[in-house]
């Protein structure tokens, strides 16, 4: 395992130092809970957006707190969920008093862990929550009952957050959530394994010739193994379930293409040019792009495609200031 | 090697397509020279910024084109120099009349390419020339008479982007981005080694528990090799020849701590803690931070540490607003 750590078994509580010391006056971190917070928060009369997962998959989601998107966010063990108590912390520390939103990837640990929080909380805000399984790749899996949530995850941060900031109620912040959810469909591909730090060893193998067609984020199987063939086969292996399992024409499109931490810029152009060609053929309209890393999985080589069918209210929330870490833009 | 790539050969131009389609109305692409430039290029009134270098740094250059930063880049082949006609359609494509900034990035191709199409140049607006040498690692090296540009490179491009947004004149433009290249200084290591497409093997061989202290950005040797040890300890490494080589005291510092392609961002913020804890220690004030993948060697294991002596004026135009893929962020 070769690797930039100090002990191994203290990789995450380590990295929210340095995401501290990299976002001095815009994030906080609670240490303690391994909570990462809005310097400013709680901001009045807002919704709150809490979400969280395990660690390995920066930005998300502590990279995706800030002004326009996440209140807070915990941070699990690595690829693993955050405890109940963690995001009890979360919630109070941003907590304005007009409500929570929890984003949870769909994994039953997250799902429940998330789920209890809300039992243990007392006293605060309602609290509604929204659950990503945007993942096409497999319906039940290794961690989940129903599909995975992966990359929809971030439009719907994004999506929620500006709803939030507009000053909507959690019921309109929690409708945009789900509608945004509902409307995205993800799946990905893998080159290499990734290595858990705490476990030191690659998580699974795959032979030079070989890729995981519809990975999950953890290593999970997916669909199939295959040959690794061109960047314009492996595209085709992307969009096609994608497409084959929702209607994406008619209407504008927010794609995302994220590398799963291991695979460099020039091959994820490269490669959004070849899922460009082929959307363009399945007259699929392109309304919005991102190209970079957004969910990955450590250092694992691969890429996640991620569509979401939008109207002009969505691109609008999506077009909306951000400031975070992991996604900045202004007016 | 385990690519998503096409044919190995045409990587580069591959590449190009999918920056067009991914940032349509944004950034055109010459395909035949292989420039992206800003869509609304000419930009009237403004110095024109171009840069360029050989491939598989991204988002450096193509990345970083856009409003606030570059006009144009020509992309050479990867890790190979772009031809003077590159330059010079480069130079056409965004010429306002107002005169041009050639960054380049010390290596001996590079600087003879740019210088001569600056000499091929017929009946254009004067050219200046700002040649980034940041990197203390070696003094000469196998590609460049005197040190090595690398990570200052990104901060040169940021701050005279906005200098010439701001309408400054050629020559108050090319001295700020001289000042940025002078009080800037970076270092590198690597954990692995990367491969250039079109070779199909790796550049170098490194031990499991070996690093290149000191690495180029094309895989070029460093000062040494050494034990991978604690990230700490490689922070150390990053920072103490950077320090002392240039006190960074005494004002306030960018620092930009770039992966260098196939490293996680959650090693990237726990090596950053790291080396806020020793720049702490050194009475260095950082006063702006950019952790992530800036300046990239495919998909090389490792990052590169910039650090920039800055100054009130130069902080003003790092903060204004820039829009291009890499750098984006509002007033």
């Amino acid at each position: 395992m070769k690797k930039l750590v100090n002990d191994p078994q203290h990789v995450v509580t380590d990295a929210l130092v340095g995401v501290e010391a990299a976002y001095l006056g815009r994030l906080a971190v609670d240490h303690e809970h391994r909570v990462v917070y809005r310097a400013d928060a709680p901001v009045a009369g807002k919704v709150a957006l809490v979400s969280g997962g395990g660690s390995g998959h920066e930005p998300l989601h502590g990279g995706f707190v800030g002004p326009g998107m996440l209140d807070a966010a915990c941070a699990g063990e690595v690829f693993t969920s955050p405890t109940p108590d963690q995001v009890l912390a979360a919630d109070q520390h941003v907590d304005a008093g007009a409500g929570i939103l929890h984003i949870v990837k769909n994994y039953t640990g997250d799902v429940m862990n998330f789920d209890m929080a809300v039992e243990l909380a007392e006293g605060g805000s309602p609290i509604a929550t929204v659950v990503t399984n945007d993942d096409v790749a497999v319906e039940d899996s290794l961690y989940t009952a129903g599909r995975r949530g992966i990359g929809v995850t971030v439009v719907v941060e994004k999506i929620a957050g500006a709803a939030a900031e507009g000053r909507r109620d959690l019921s309109a912040v929690a409708d945009v959530a789900r509608r945004v959810n509902d409307n995205g469909r993800s799946m990905g591909v893998a080159l290499t394994s990734c290595t858990v730090p705490a476990v030191g060893r690659p998580t699974f193998d795959l032979a030079e010739d070989e890729l995981e067609i519809g990975v999950g984020i953890h290593g999970e199987p997916g669909r199939s193994r295959g040959r690794l063939g061109t960047a314009s086969e492996v595209a085709e292996q992307l969009v096609v379930p994608i497409t084959d399992d929702l209607d994406f024409t008619g209407a504008p499109v927010i794609a995302m293409l994220s590398g799963l931490g291991g695979t460099p810029l020039i091959e994820l152009y490269l490669m959004y040019g070849e899922i460009a060609r082929i959307l363009g053929r399945r007259n699929v309209t392109v309304a919005r792009t991102l190209v970079g890393n957004y969910i990955t999985s450590l250092e694992m080589a691969g890429c996640s495609l991620t569509l979401v069918r939008a109207d002009d209210e969505l691109l609008d929330l999506w077009d909306a200031p951000v400031d975070t870490p992991g996604l900045r833009w202004g007016a």
